[in-house]
């Protein structure tokens, strides 16, 4: 039999290596043509050229390797992963081993259902994950023995510095001094000494007897401190009290079940970190920091706190009582720029404790306990010198450290360094007798006969601290501990939420673009999640590689030329940028410069930050069509030239538009003396296309959860690098021990490290041309929702050309004024039609901001589209009298299956039409748990903690 | 300050190694304190005193380690994995390299959505996963171009085996021989050499051309054949008809996409492997066959057949159109044991395709083609002689084998061995170009020049079998090609199911119990899922070490000398067991024992499984209480005493109950020459408690996918082991290439390898106090349900003291007779409640049997009482006239969303008692997305592949 001719396609034709682009990017070639003729251009590269200005457009391609494919990419990150070293590691220093339950990390931390999910601003798709958050609330106010917790903050150090800053504002005391004990974690020491200084807080370091002599506005104290001594505050807690300042304490969820809460000694703000209860270590991050505090404090709190309200049925139904987005903040008058939560670790952690109740959590502590105390048994045999009243942590003081650690690195242990005669050992829920043999033998000690051993030992915890108060009495703590009843609880709680496994979510300003599994894969590799964050630097190698050229591709991608990858949220690289423009001018003697230039459009975390930074905002205007105006920040720059600090910037700004005149603006600004800041938030209509750092911009901040497919986890974790042009590099942050720089601004060297695979292998896998590739499409898909959209909504902005950038401004307030139907009621009536909301009323209030990204096929805008459509035919019922103005489907939406499935139905309008407005909803239905959520009801009547079972009865049964 | 006293816990106790033990049993202590008063015990063991006969009960604990912890068991099973050496096999001969999708990695494979559901036959709670099956149907029927395709079988040789005798039944020729192609796996070969000696059916070997001159009812090819070579076997296919002989052939899914489909050239039944569409080699299994057939066979098909009808609201709704259920097979007349299949494989297999698409499958097989001919011209450059007509496999002929395997070797490249001169290399979807040099290499030739190489050669099929026919074109494989689409899919047909993470499935004889995390975690590590079934005996350590393990665990809870772990389901255990007590007869001259003696209660698998022995089945009589009728069991042993061959007796019983007899009637078997055979389906009645082997059974099946927490998967994969006593050892299957034994009964020597971590993990973490303790809270769980719901619902049989054993039957027949209400309608009734209904008329007509679990918690019992208690009202409530005899809510069970928050509502009860009958179904509710499914228009209207999407348009929009 003869062989057919030579083969059509090349090998390389069949290899394929692209084929990640066409996984991630939502629309095919013939979508891709489809949607361009919509919109009325030829190609994805005519619309470019219609929508970005000629100014600012790249010519050359991203100077990154071409695409690779899903296996090449993770066999790469692999290899960078083996050169990773996971040593044992009794480091301790706020970072402990745990294990995360099995059952947890598959169907939470490894499950699209939770980590797709975005922020629970809409509660009636996310009462899942309010659910687990108002646990993760009550968890930690039990076991701080506070009034009320908030559903988590990035890191400790962060949580403390957010403390200092609290106690600022609420203490009667007028002093200026915030007293740290150097029982404080060095981090934690060294991220406050970044934020105090900028607000001319004075910082005062003593030890814990010199608090009480001490007058200022506050005290951060650690329990157990940093050498893991437990000791009592209750004197100096009385004494802080008297002078009118305010007890902080820096404390450990694990050692709290067995040591008295700080709540019942005195504190009045506990922060800590939730990482041990089943998060691993990922070289620092993320994990669950929280705060806790009395109720007086708890309109002052920053970050988020869920709240129990009653929805439209009068039912109990979660919500945010404190929100954190950008239009929540305060702007200039906001006290934290605190946005991003760690709202997945803070699922995990609190998922943890559902799992072992207060008896596990407390079995686990006494045995950590047991074992540091034969361990210590052990080690005084051998006349080794060891700090008593300790919990997991002994002090060990008086020998060869050196010698210690290098016989301990011979066994793969790592312990923490302290001094040269002096180190620390912390033990933790993973420590078996074999690990304790092993550390008594670095010391030449003899722990072979453990159980011998624990016989003779007495516990080392302070009598008089001794825990007595019940925690974790409610009865979500103490049904779910088997791992049907943990796997059913965590699914039904997740079925409640709506994430991106179901439906895109058009959030503008957010980009929810696809988090791909290859990109998930590496996180929760060993080589990647057990490094400690203080592991000795030659273990990390993988790590330091794999940081190095995620830094180098976000700096090709922006145009800049450094990168600091220690911001652990987007607002915390804004301050980082900001901190480093001010460090410069200080530099140049320029240090009177303080004048921050904010255009009016700008997110609320820009005003946040600059004032955190000792700034003094002057808000400038935009035009009629939502461009910032060049004229008042030319007026603005000249006023105050000499004052000039910085301008900020979005771009393409919050209005979705790409502004012509950007590069006069940056010209301006550096005539004045000024720098520019560019936040980095709608980065993703740029890559590949335009450069901000080559358009004339210092500095930005980029969001690695929107733009670099880290996925929002539910509301955290994000990751908000900071990247600058050469001459601001010498001011990124610094990391721990390290040198220069301005200081830390998260507890972490690296941030949140265990995450960076996701945008190391996002952009491995597009590739430089498919980066571009994305940002196109991105591109295409907002400007053809806003297409088929134009005969039924105004689009508020468009830049040349009459096109948007990556996302379109649907103005409803026509419609609010002829038929009082508001953006709400629209943003909830897309709940029906199983949608999450686009942003709703920001950055104007009464619209809908829709950005769909590269990720959703045209399959996915359609079915939206026709939501919107026939929602839109809803209103003009309304305006022909149709439909009632009151008793319509849009003001009574979400509608539940309760509601249209009860006996009873007294709407003027049909059910079917409440619950099936389309036929396609048929097929595949959301039902929302809960009606529309009373907001009145939550601000008036805060509950933040979990609901008693008998909210839930039916007056029936009750 | 002072320490405390010495604590009261010890290190020991706070250790906690058991800790698992409380993950998978459902009660805590305090429920089961409750439940034992319940049932009127006082203590686990008073309840096993008064259920278990004292005749059989274990007095000594099980010889098996104490229970380790998951983090401890998986430590130990990572060290096993870490003995398998994971080379890149090219030894193709059915098992080729694959990539597993990351999305269907995570999303499928390892969610427990998918893997812990259950058989499809509750329709309406099954759509999803029956849709992925229709789309594996789909697949098959189309690559193959065949009218027909099952819903899979458990390996390529299996399959092959059952198109033997689908042949037999359905050839109009009486010759008794069935021809096989030399060009046939050994694997298969094997198999059907096994197969073929009971039932008579005469084998012939020959090369091709050799079959055209056989007079055959039947005849088996692969295409391409096992050497690679692709043969035109058109007027082969006409001769064979010609003689009124069937063609049967084995062929590769991937190469269908380049090669004319045997549907095409005259095959009447194609079978094959769909591994290679994403499923790891996991040293041989579980993977999902395919039999594919014309329409005319399709009532005689093996193996299960989902098929498209109507539901009771008149839209299309999947069901199975043929069953393999224990009710379904029609016992003695059986032709197949085939019961279970490979579900978890196929839907895997089908999203494959489904992700891929014709175009994306079809360049895969193309890019695997290419590197092939370019591998073949380099080597033939260096004068290597390869077979011509290929698609990815290179027979190589004519070098020092020996030679070549030792170099390749310490490469770490597996070669597939044919003889000292010959051997064979497969290429696949995982090939590199760095791949194909080193093979080049081997034989010291060179293939650097890729791209040269690639210019220069043809591809090798033989062009008068180029396919030409479209396949694939259906929407479902032409539009979920993005992430995010599959991604949605897959959820979207997971939430239509109900599986163990949303509800007990309590399946009286199936035994859903907890399928744990850490279990299944080992199952995808690339030690286990990378390793080829052919890989050498030192590659495969950890496997080795595994198996063995796992043999004698199960020898020491069963009682048995030596276990085989091939038969990858329970009915080919069961096959394998009953060809051992046939091997045995005849090794000692009796070889006429031919009497197979089979309760009436039995499980239908057990007579399908003795006719296809050749044996002659007698059914023995039960008795009212339900019992086996022991008088019957004499009367008929000593009636055919010098033909007895065996007596299969499930333990406990069918229908629930330990039997006081079973020691005496196994000693009247063995009186009679026979021997005894204990179906294992019940076995998590007896581990730790009481052992078969013990009492005087000679061999058992297990169902690991029961007792030992392999998930079920949707129905499939199972794993059945054979356990025997010692004088059976010797006739336990051999493995391929080895000695003694009765034969291969499945393709791999270890059957479903991968999957048997899961069974070891197990047995490993709960120790041997904790099975004991698993077996008597299953015997609690069981007897609670049934004391709760005796005011209710008659209990059908019991055993001594008024107990059952684990699991219990309730009767419904007395109400079916007063109300009309059949158990049919309650189990539909149950979804509404949000369950997934026991098993249906099995082993009694009429009847519900409930089988909890010991995984089950107390709470998680009461939410189903609860539910049977208020379908009873509601059966009540006929009974009195409060409900229509016809339109009630039981009839018209399951309500769907649509029917019951339609505008219109016609029925005479109310609409909430239809949705939420419970107030407790308000807060969660499951919502089926189909109503009742109409059984009698499905067995009428035959239609099994996806279905047209126009079928789902409302009329409105058509």
């Amino acid at each position: 039999m003869s062989s057919i001719p030579v083969s059509r396609a090349t090998l390389r034709d069949l290899e394929h290596h692209a084929a990640f682009l066409e996984r991630h990017i939502g629309p095919n070639d013939v979508e891709i043509a489809h949607m361009l003729r919509a919109v009325g251009h030829d190609s994805l590269e005519a619309l470019t050229e219609a929508i970005v200005p000629a100014s600012i457009k790249s010519t050359a391609p991203l100077a990154l390797p071409d695409a690779v494919s899903e296996v090449e990419a993770l066999a790469e990150i692999r290899a960078i992963a083996g050169r990773n070293q996971v040593f044992r590691s009794f480091i301790g220093q706020g970072y402990y081993g745990t294990h995360t339950p099995n059952v947890i990390l598959r169907n939470i931390l490894e499950n699209p259902a939770w980590y797709t999910a975005y922020t629970p601003y809409q509660a009636e798709i996310s009462q899942g994950r309010m659910e687990a958050l108002i646990n993760f609330q009550t968890m930690c106010a039990d076991l701080t023995g506070m009034e009320i917790a908030n559903a988590s903050l990035l890191d400790e150090s962060t949580a403390a510095a957010e403390a200092m800053t609290l106690a600022k504002r609420s203490a009667k005391s007028k002093s200026n001094v915030f007293f740290v004990s150097r029982g404080v974690h060095p981090q934690t020491v060294e991220v406050l000494r970044t934020r105090a200084e900028p607000m001319g807080i004075e910082l005062v370091f003593g030890d814990d007897a010199d608090a009480a002599a001490t007058d200022c506005f506050g005290v951060l104290l650690q329990y157990p401190d940093t050498f893991g001594r437990i000791r009592d505050y209750r004197a100096l807690a009385d004494a802080v009290h008297a002078r009118n300042g305010l007890v902080a304490v820096a404390t450990d969820l694990l050692a709290l079940t067995l040591i008295a809460a700080p709540g019942e000694w005195g504190a009045d703000i506990v922060v800590g970190n939730s990482q041990r209860f089943g998060v691993p270590f990922g070289f620092g991050g993320p994990h669950a920091a929280f705060m806790a505090c009395r109720d007086a404090y708890k309109r002052s709190m920053p970050g988020r706190l869920i709240g129990v309200s009653v929805d439209a049925e009068g039912k109990p139904a979660y919500r945010l009582t404190l929100q954190t987005r950008e239009q929540h903040i305060r702007r200039e008058k906001a006290t934290s720029n605190i946005c991003t939560a760690q709202v997945l670790l803070a699922v995990m952690a609190s998922m943890y404790a559902v799992y072992h109740g207060a008896e596990g959590l407390t079995r686990i502590a006494h045995r950590t306990h047991r074992l540091a105390t034969i361990l210590a048994a052990a080690l005084r045999k051998e006349g080794v010198h060891i700090g008593t009243d300790f919990f997991d942590t002994l002090h060990i003081t008086g020998v060869d450290a050196e010698v210690v650690h290098a016989r301990a690195r011979a066994e793969g242990i790592n312990l923490r360094r302290i001094d040269a005669r002096s180190l620390g050992i912390s033990l933790d829920e993973t420590t078996t007798r074999d690990d304790v043999a092993a550390l008594a033998a670095l010391f030449g000690a003899d722990a072979s006969d453990i159980d011998g051993l624990d016989l003779d030992t007495r516990d080392a915890l302070p009598e008089a601290l001794l825990r007595s108060s019940a925690f974790l009495t409610h009865p979500v703590f103490n049904t779910h501990h088997s791992e049907h009843e943990l796997l059913r609880y965590m699914r039904a709680l997740s079925d409640k939420d709506l994430a991106m496994d179901r439906t895109m979510i058009p959030l503008g300003s957010c980009t929810m673009k696809l988090n791909a599994t290859a990109e998930m894969i590496p996180v929760t590799w060993p080589e990647f999640a057990n490094l400690h964050p203080l592991a000795p630097a030659d273990q990390a190698a993988g790590y330091a590689q794999l940081i190095d050229q995620l830094e180098a591709m976000l700096a090709e991608c922006t145009g800049y030329d450094a990168v600091s990858l220690q911001p652990n949220s987007g607002a915390q690289g804004e301050y980082a940028g900001l901190l480093a423009i001010r460090a410069y001018h200080r530099s140049r003697g320029e240090g009177h410069r303080d004048i921050c230039l904010i255009p009016e459009s700008a997110h609320g975390t820009n005003p946040a930050s600059a004032q955190m930074c000792g700034m003094t905002v002057v808000v400038t205007k935009c035009d009629g069509n939502g461009n910032v105006d060049l004229d008042d920040i030319r007026r603005n720059a000249e006023k105050y030239s000499d004052r000039l600090a910085a301008l900020m910037i979005t771009y393409p700004s919050t209005h979705g538009v790409f502004e012509e005149d950007v590069v006069a603006i940056c010209e301006t600004i550096h005539q004045h003396g000024g720098q520019v800041y560019t936040d980095g938030a709608n980065m993703n209509a740029l890559v590949g296309v335009a450069k901000p750092g080559k358009w004339g911009s210092d500095v930005s901040h980029l969001n690695l959860h929107k733009t670099f497919c880290i996925p929002h986890g539910g509301g955290g974790p994000g990751v908000g690098p900071c990247a600058v042009k050469a001459h601001l590099a010498p001011f990124l942050p610094k990391t721990l021990g390290g040198e220069g720089g301005v200081g830390m601004v998260s507890a972490a060297s690296f941030g949140s490290a265990s995450i960076l695979p996701i945008s190391w292998m996002y952009i491995t896998m597009m590739g430089s041309a498919g980066l571009r590739r994305a940002t196109q499409v991105a591109l295409l898909n907002a400007n053809y929702i806003a297409k088929r959209l134009a005969p039924h909504y105004d689009t508020l902005y468009t830049g040349r050309n009459g096109l948007v950038a990556h996302e379109c401004i649907l103005d409803l307030r026509p419609l609010k004024d002829s038929t009082g139907i508001s953006a709400e009621d629209v943003a909830k009536r897309l709940i029906d039609f199983g949608f999450h909301a686009p942003t709703l009323s920001f950055p104007v209030a009464g619209t809908l901001m829709v950005e769909p990204t590269e990720s959703e096929s045209q399959h996915e805008l359609d079915r939206f589209i026709d939501a919107m459509i026939q929602i839109r035919d809803e209103i003009r019922a309304i305006e022909d009298g149709r439909l009632d103005r009151e008793d319509n489907p849009l003001k009574h939406a979400p509608h539940t299956a309760t509601a249209v499935a009860g006996s009873e139905w007294t709407h003027a309008y049909p059910r079917e039409l409440a619950a099936f407005p389309l036929p396609s909803l048929k097929l595949q239905k959301y039902w929302p748990p809960v009606a529309r959520v009373d907001n009145v009801y939550g601000d008036k009547n805060v509950m933040c903690a979990c609901i008693p079972v008998d909210a839930y009865r039916e007056p029936a049964d009750a």
